[in-house]
């Protein structure tokens, strides 16, 4: 088989690049190691930035979304049993977010890839990206039992950290910046409406507490734990208790509890690799970097990468210069450490390391603090939350 | 002796608090443990901030600071060889800073208290502090060979991290909150004209180096150091190299080297001590809290402190209401740790620990990135150098 671009995964990143270039008329092959139930079952973010918004709209992938969606014009914050909301379109010109799962919008991306678009490969398994420095790079894999090769022009890894995408990147060219977290996520979805109507983001001495949500019905909730904890250790009282205490509010808020119907727990990583492209493979999406999900920038990012590589090829199919495909590490790793570091200083904003000393408490409520008090601040905290722009 | 106000300490906070109460007719004396000479020669910190300046001007104590201190508009941040300057006035509304010594500073209130104001005496060593809880706390202290006491209304211990104020308070109440940093400013003093006219604080993998004076014709300057460095260890040649590299910009800007007069390591701390009052003993300035120099809020934040006890003192005798002196810590302390967050937000976004991962360079350098390209990061920075409002 050959095609012009081979995209591994079909994960918002896979499935977005290629509907973006079957918009713009340039064929593409998507290969999914997993079936399609899995693919449109496994939870992951919810927040969709203003700027994922437009991409999805423009790319005619909005229709359900913006149906079902729920609009969000700000968070609260809460800490000290205070609560402080941050308004974002007052702040950042109009801008907000979106509530709507990730696992939505790869359905509604599929639905659309096999109406419309270009081969859709469930059960492919990427085996190896070949030729990477030719001009006619190779993905092996495997298919209903048998071996093959996708012959393309360029290939995007979109296949996620464990993926042999970045595997293909030699070692002498490749540089990795990481950092791990003493502590995990316990996310659970509970049948009941959320008690509150924004995302609540909690600091407390016990630890981080997030309030989200999947749907008007549907809670979705998270409580920092240890690093290593078993979802299975916790029973949904345990849950529920531990979540009123770091959510406690001063004005005597309330939240209603509900039969919790998904429970796992989610570890913490920061990760980049350098470059994001060698050659004629680029990587997208978690195949370069991830993200601890404080701020809700994984998907998003994702998003941000693969609208520039599309943008990058387009112009170089309308202008023959391949200026934009050249430069699009760069310009990605501008937007991706941009998020990097504003999902580590929410993440050490907001959680209580295992050997955080009573100084490091002080100054993560100082810095509290500050956003609710400066309009510096807090437009800097809006303005990253909403999304830092595609170049 | 007796007095309404003794004050532990003649540096810049016990003597400017000795004016504002002088200037408002209440009487204070004052124990200094050095001699004059020594008071009026030891190397502080150098930059005022706005509100301090307002303060200095307002106690009638700014006459020499207005001919002879630098106003300063902006300072420049430098990493990756690039030079970003920092508009204060444009971002704040017209705020900015004053270069000014410490040490002038001091002779100036020194000049002023001996000429008009109450008792200020030099090589009196105050040894405790006795009954604080009481309505008549005491000063004991060694002076001319003979131990005496000062009877007080109120006892304020400017004395430093080292003096006696602080010992008075109880364990049982007292929390301390402290960070000690891998590392140490090595300073020098060059007869050299500064080789630009404004500070440059400068990111660089090999340590963070701050270019500063303290007039048109003396350079001050720092190198980040490892904890326990030997400032005669460094050649005079060696730290002009330094400096160089860590400075070095891609628009061939020069550093000016000259003779250097005096080389000292400065470590660096983060300490709070809570609360700051003890019945009728307040601790202000350094005997309350340290912070590291990044940022030159030590100074500035002591003359904080004494504005407050002076005004509450002031609203006391005025009045009759303890009020503002019940809040006194509460007070203090609001602003004490913006302070502290801000200096530590500088120091870690500016030096590199030795065990810094490639990770938390990248992050440094988004950091500095961010705050060169938003007007909202940059807005937040430049209110936090200018200084945080007083209540």
């Amino acid at each position: 088989m050959r095609t012009t671009v081979g995209i591994i995964g079909a994960g918002p990143a896979g499935l977005l690049l290629a509907r973006l270039l079957h918009n713009a008329g340039i064929d593409s092959v998507v290969l999914e190691s997993r079936d399609r139930a899995y693919v449109e079952q496994r939870q992951r973010a919810g927040i969709l930035e203003q700027g994922t918004v437009d991409v999805l709209r423009e790319a005619g992938a909005a229709e359900r979304m913006d149906r079902e969606g729920i609009p969000h014009d700000g968070i609260e914050l809460r800490f000290d049993k205070r609560r402080h909301r941050v308004d974002f379109p007052a702040l950042t010109g109009g801008r907000s977010v979106m509530v709507y799962a990730q696992t939505e919008v790869c359905k509604d991306l599929i639905a659309l890839q096999l109406a419309e678009g270009g081969p859709l490969l469930f059960e492919a398994e990427a085996l190896a990206v070949e030729d990477a420095e030719s001009e006619h790079p190779r993905i092996r894999y495997r298919h209903e039992g048998r071996e093959d090769v996708l012959d393309c022009d360029y290939v995007v890894a979109c296949d996620g950290f464990w993926g042999v995408g970045r595997k293909a990147v030699p070692a002498d060219v490749s540089q990795v910046f990481e950092r791990t977290y003493p502590f995990g996520w316990l996310g659970i979805l509970a049948d009941v409406a959320p008690s509150h109507d924004e995302l609540v983001y909690a600091r407390h001495d016990r630890g981080f507490a997030l309030l989200s949500m999947r749907s008007p019905s549907v809670t979705r909730a998270y409580l920092q734990v240890p690093e290593g904890t078993d979802a299975a250790d916790w029973s949904d009282e345990e849950i529920w208790d531990e979540l009123d205490r770091r959510l406690e509010t001063e004005d005597g808020w309330k939240l209603e509890r509900g039969p919790i119907t998904a429970k796992s727990v989610t570890p913490m990583r920061s990760y980049v690799h350098e470059p994001m492209r060698h050659g004629r493979l680029f990587l997208a999406g978690d195949a370069a970097h991830i993200v601890p999900p404080t701020g809700a920038k994984g998907l998003n990012l994702a998003v941000g990468d693969v609208v520039t590589f599309a943008r990058a090829l387009t112009h170089r199919q309308e202008t023959g210069s391949t200026e934009l495909l050249d430069a699009y590490s760069e310009t990605c790793l501008r937007r991706v450490w941009q998020a990097e570091r504003f999902s580590y200083a929410m993440t050490t904003m907001l959680h209580t390391a295992p050997d955080a000393s009573p100084f490091d408490g002080r100054i993560q409520r100082a810095l509290l603090d500050r956003i609710t008090t400066s309009g510096a601040a807090e437009t800097d905290l809006a303005e990253g939350y909403t999304g830092f722009p595609l170049d």
